[in-house]
């Protein structure tokens, strides 16, 4: 029998992304589903691509039967909500990957800065923040292991962090000046039916949301290429979102650093250094640019880098399945290394292309 | 070590899913490519979403190379083509499982008058018919034991087969009249670029296409449903294609048999008979119909039934994936139990929805 | 300047798509806007396609004011609503084109058996219904001059008639055993957001829905066929929603006449006699099968017809736009008819490919 | 009778959205269609839209019988073919809007180095670069009056200039250091089928090409930025291709004017300022941001601006659908122009949405 696992928050996206792989996943056995408004209901009436595959009830979150049913719980509640189940399912001794926002930001301050509401100004759970690991095993992967709280990245910063750390690392470009223009399917708003989301309404169209400073991710990117590059980071960063299911594509702009002899060579060899190994990430060749369709149901990101000469400015890109590597396949891949087991147990499909 | 396969055509859609499906198959190893154009390049520059997962070049198809690497293949080209691949391979004692038409039809005047071009008017293999196995699991379980050649099923008449096949197996419709009218992705359309599946004239739209009695699953489907309804059937056909990859949903529109005691609730039993136990076809209950997005990437079936009583008139529905349940998946299914493997190897996935 | 006209449920999509027609006819001024929900708003908020380009504000319906503001009114409301709103104009002297079902039938028993609701089990203004003349100018074209109540069809039946009709009416196929398969785009389903018609959930899919009897635009079909055929009609209709905004593709299978002598070029010739002269029909030649993105955006519906002599069956196809041809367009050309201007007036645009 | 104008090159998109929006436009009469591998065709058995609506036969292009046939030609060929058609046509007195690119550049070295190729080095004809005037008429609508040979300008500099032109213009942003990310529809990359184009394979996916300084539109962007701003620019731009027909969103990245004062207000009202009057051009308010289905196959422009204070970066966008202001909505506002009719003759079309 393998680990039991729980997955709290289970009838959004990313907690039937979790269920998809989880089920592939030969070391852990589904054990518990949690949702509050689908409590009662059978996952299969949520979600009928499992019709005839998974037969468990969604029940509502109690922590104690959550610990009774499982050792490794899978938060995949909005922010906030998800502080106080990870709290206090940690008091119950389990090991927690959250996918929330509520455990990513090192600085309490930062957090209710930009997480902060009128009903709920500050974070309710601080005391955890120290012991978060920011799950992005490409930065992270010694910390993570035995790591009991997984703070598990956000699907843009990700694709970003992904794409330019690795150049801002070598020294090849500057913080300063960093613009980030990062496109996501449709899945990236969540399963909550809209006006925007409205098929005829988001279909055969494109539109940028929340730019200017306003999008919450940034200020994850800012910390994580702050640490990077040793360096204060004030990027801007601009999400669209797209008439596709799953998918995102970041674009990153950087002016070379100061004094740093930059060549498309050496962002290419920057790229290639960092990433030799790494089971998930593949750098394209200068013939290929990334393109989301080729990563879709994958775990692997797909990175690449342009030098333009003319502009000076070096672009770096990064395409990823926001839904996998992006939220619940990152999540356990993270998991994995946390468990001591091979880091692409469960992960090992292909993009679905086309 | 797993028992090595080959896939002969392996730079079209259906080759790509065998890829993606075997690459997770834990009893076999993927041994060799093959593809005329694409001989010489890596797989991964054929079809991206393999780079840095899968490494193998493709070769030009050689009967000896084939036997030499595996023991088990799967022809993936064009009929005609198919026919000498498959009498090459079976000489040489290899197991094999053709998606092509070529062994599909168990009359070869059959084959003749509807495959037959001018170039070449006949099957050009015929001998090899009579081993052939219909590979359906859900009808020739029994026979696909041991089976040294399997004539893997088209897509359409997947789809129809299991929709209508138990209605008409228990009496409850009539053989004469059936309409078939089915709505297939466009990768039902293959590969090969052209003015009518460039996107910006297939999106946004949905047309029919070889109506009235040209599409050339008319005769499998006929020849399978003669078999279960010892009967004549003659059935008219539509297919179409849809701004959507993969997926297809068949509707067959059925009278009552003639003396029957017809019903909705008759109609959900027989299938529910029909079906119980299998492992990868589900009948949804009286409030849900079949959605091709919710089995899209999963070998499953999703089938429903419904009966207008005021027209008097059964009507069974069936979506399926076709690169998978309606070609790639359903033929290592065939595989599995000829090799005398759990029927599900490999083919655990739900559908990846969204 | 123009007759003043005025929409009444200007906030769906076919009232979306009478403001986009109505300010190119040169025949009309678009004097005011109704809608309940959206009253206060400028238009150009409830639809930003019209910033910049019309500035009316919304108002909530008063018959009064429409009356004081218009002579003829467009009524785009749920059926019920619209019955009384229609009564209240009418009752104040204005010609109404009605888009809703309210005036469709002719039995205000089979409006109350198709229609009816507890809450509302009877037609709340049957007095009218002799009043109504049913808008399809195909059809009725003489009884549209001067009408002071047009009952605009539904989008489903105009894509169905226009196929079938003049087959029925030639004597080549039989009245019995009609089946309809109609595939629409997902504005078909209106403009409120739900789960279904969620971007990630509808799209890259097909689904039938309200099947085997359950739609209601079979009680219309049935009753404009009957008139036809001069024989009752008991059709078996199957509506799908597919990943595309606009468009119905309807696909009519019929059985020949008995004693009929049917061919594909009888069947041809009926269709290119009846649609001679039509301003907006287009009969495909033998090499050309409808596509919904050859009429997207126009009112005009291509027509075809096959004949399966296999099987014995005649293959109808229709292809419109549903918001025009099926909707909006529709109902102006009727007005036009009404008012005794040029049919075409302000329905000059072609489909807009791609 | 209207101005009988011809369209050379009418067998691709851009000519097919001629045909489209001329076919309304009170003042000209489509005289003559030309298209190489098309000619001796039916134009409607090349754009089925058109059957039942325009029975022009297509003809090889001759200069001698576009003169005789047309007083107006458009050309929408290839670039180097197209200077030479031009040249053939202003040689018989034809007034000429050419859809290509071979007249935007002002001058012949950079047309060369960004245009030039192994077998034609250099511009065909650049004696005629001094009369053609760039047609946008934001910038150029004087110039345009009486103008004999105009340059329709490119598609994604007329979103990118309509977007920053203005912001530089008033000395709010640096031409200094600019980054242009455009997105783009599919049509974008023409009529020819090709596997990127290929339905499977572009749809549910985005993807980056030409970056880095690669597309040839970074010169023209570069030239009319230098004319704005007085000074030297260098950008990098970054174009993309999505899952949708038509559309681009220009999204232009800025850094302040040293010395300027910046908000988000000052951007606002410069480009308020701007587009006051302007019959094409809206600027949304703050709570809007540009979203390609809203301007779908309207010739109008969405622009807005935010000022993201924390990183000190303009974000300037603008949606427009890529056929029509992109192109041939545009080609015909500078005909109005240069014919002295009302700039918005045959435009007056709102989106089509959804």
């Amino acid at each position: 029998m393998g680990v039991p696992v729980a997955i709290v928050g289970a009838s959004g996206y990313t907690g039937a992304e979790l269920i998809r792989l989880l089920l592939l996943h030969p070391r852990v056995e589904l054990a518990a589903l949690y949702a509050r408004r689908a409590a009662g209901s059978r996952i299969s009436a949520v979600f009928p691509q499992l019709e005839g595959r998974l037969d468990l009830q969604v029940e509502a979150f109690d922590p104690d039967r959550v610990a009774a049913a499982a050792r490794v719980a899978f938060c995949a509640l909005p922010h906030g909500q998800s502080a106080r189940a990870v709290a206090a399912l940690r008091g119950r001794g389990l090991m927690v990957i959250d996918l929330s926002a509520d455990y990513r930001l090192r600085s309490v301050d930062t957090y209710n800065a930009w997480y902060g509401s009128e009903s709920e100004p500050a974070h309710p759970h601080p005391e955890l923040i120290a012991e978060a690991v920011y799950g992005l095993p490409e930065l992270y992967r010694e910390s993570l292991v035995d790591a009991q709280l997984i703070a598990s990245p956000g699907c843009y910063p990700t694709a970003t962090l992904l794409a330019i750390a690795p150049l801002l690392a070598a020294g090849l470009v500057s913080p300063d000046g960093l613009v980030v223009d990062a496109k996501s399917g449709a899945t990236g708003a969540g399963r909550s039916a809209s006006q925007a989301t409205h098929f005829p309404e988001m279909g055969e169209g494109i539109r940028a949301y929340k730019i200017g400073g306003m999008h919450r991710h940034t200020a994850e990117m800012e910390q994580e290429l702050e640490l990077v590059a040793k360096a204060k980071v004030r990027l801007t960063f601009t999400p669209h979102l797209l008439p596709m299911a799953r998918g995102i594509l970041s674009c990153v702009y950087a002016r070379p650093a100061s004094g740093a002899s930059v060549s498309a060579a050496a962002c290419q060899r920057a790229l290639e250094e960092a990433y030799a190994g790494e089971p998930f990430v593949t750098v394209l060749s200068a013939e290929r640019l990334p393109d989301t369709s080729h990563v879709r149901g994958s775990n692997r990101a797909h990175v690449a880098v342009r030098y333009d000469e003319r502009a000076e400015r070096v672009v770096a890109l990064c395409a990823i399945d926001n839904l996998v590597k992006g939220a619940s396949g990152q999540a356990i891949q993270a998991m994995n290394l946390a468990q001591g087991w091979a880091e692409t147990t469960g992960l090992a499909m292909t993009g679905m292309f086309p």
